[in-house]
């Protein structure tokens, strides 16, 4: 929607959303280094700038705050795989995007983990609504990865026979573990070698 | 050491190690359902049916306690695995291992997670002790699927050039993403399809 100039604006709610999203965007980065059970909601306040108040007018309860952040991490990474996937359709693509997300790794020290796959390890087990969600963040993901390699199938570069939605399931997977060990042992090593095996699953269906 | 009748008994230090395994066992099965985090020291000492004074004469703190739910739930990850691995030599020994894994996660609803990976994911980023613990953790897992390999190898079922070492981490790291997405998805198809990606990255290596 084009900003107007002259009509009569909105302050409050231009506002409101951004403060609503500093609150989340502060949730997101505790939750993601102390964990979304250890993220105390004092904290969120004091790294958001905003009063119990402002905080409990947008969400009705930490779990409310937690389902926005599990919306907001999921986009985080959804965009950031959409840049090398929304145009993906040959395996020199796919080997970009791998040495993207390896030098990410790497350039963190492999520390980061991944927040979806963190969330989900946590939630899934203590909330279903975060759960449910966490389901939907890890199938748009495989989706993405999916989307590219029918793309590649268009175009020939893989085998119409392959089940390319098996094929993205398994690289999500490899992905995961790759970066929960890279996280665990501080070297993106683990995280290196998953992706490699993942590529070389999808090239095992090449034309 | 075989039990002696009549040598004089040591029925402190038995009952105490037994004691010892009994508040181990009941955190690890608590820290499995709600993380380590959340796990609170109250309840291990009704689930285990013991005194704050007998928890905190075998562990020092909280952290203690869970660096040895990390040793308990590695040795029974370990030997679980071991079963199936120690006498790994072929192709048909490898997916004999994959069948029983998935069935096991299958059984569970696919909902358990691993507990060590769950641990690392948790605990990483919390403290350096936890950290190393389950980097060895990890060490010790893809260690038991690479002295399989390595059998493979001798008995001239896989190439001698095959990296054992880097094939092992990488079908460790498959294994753990594919739990974590079935953890989530409460169902154990994604670990199939890892397992999956996993054994046929090794038969890549086929003689």
């Amino acid at each position: 929607m084009p900003r107007s100039t002259h009509s009569k604006p909105r302050p409050l709610t231009t506002r409101g959303a951004a403060t609503k999203l500093r609150i989340v965007e502060a949730a997101a980065s505790l939750a993601y280094v102390t964990g979304a059970g250890r993220m105390n909601l004092d904290e969120v306040m004091e790294a958001s700038g905003t009063s119990k108040s402002q905080l409990y007018h947008y969400f009705e309860d930490k779990d409310a705050l937690v389902r926005e952040v599990i919306g907001l991490q999921t986009n985080r990474v959804l965009q950031a795989n959409a840049v090398h996937l929304d145009c993906l359709d040959s395996f020199q693509a796919l080997r970009a995007w791998r040495d993207v997300m390896v030098a990410a790794n790497r350039a963190g020290g492999g520390i980061g983990g991944c927040p979806i796959g963190s969330l989900a390890n946590e939630l899934a087990a203590q909330s279903e609504d975060a759960r449910n969600l966490l389901v939907e963040s890890f199938e748009a993901w495989s989706r993405i990865i999916e989307t590219g390699l029918v793309r590649m199938k268009e175009r020939g570069r893989i085998v119409p026979s392959a089940d390319t939605e098996a094929i993205s399931i398994a690289v999500l997977a490899a992905i995961q573990g790759g970066i929960l060990l890279s996280k665990t042992a501080r070297n993106s090593k683990p995280l290196e070698l998953a992706f490699d095996m993942a590529l070389a699953h999808i090239e095992r269906h090449a034309v």
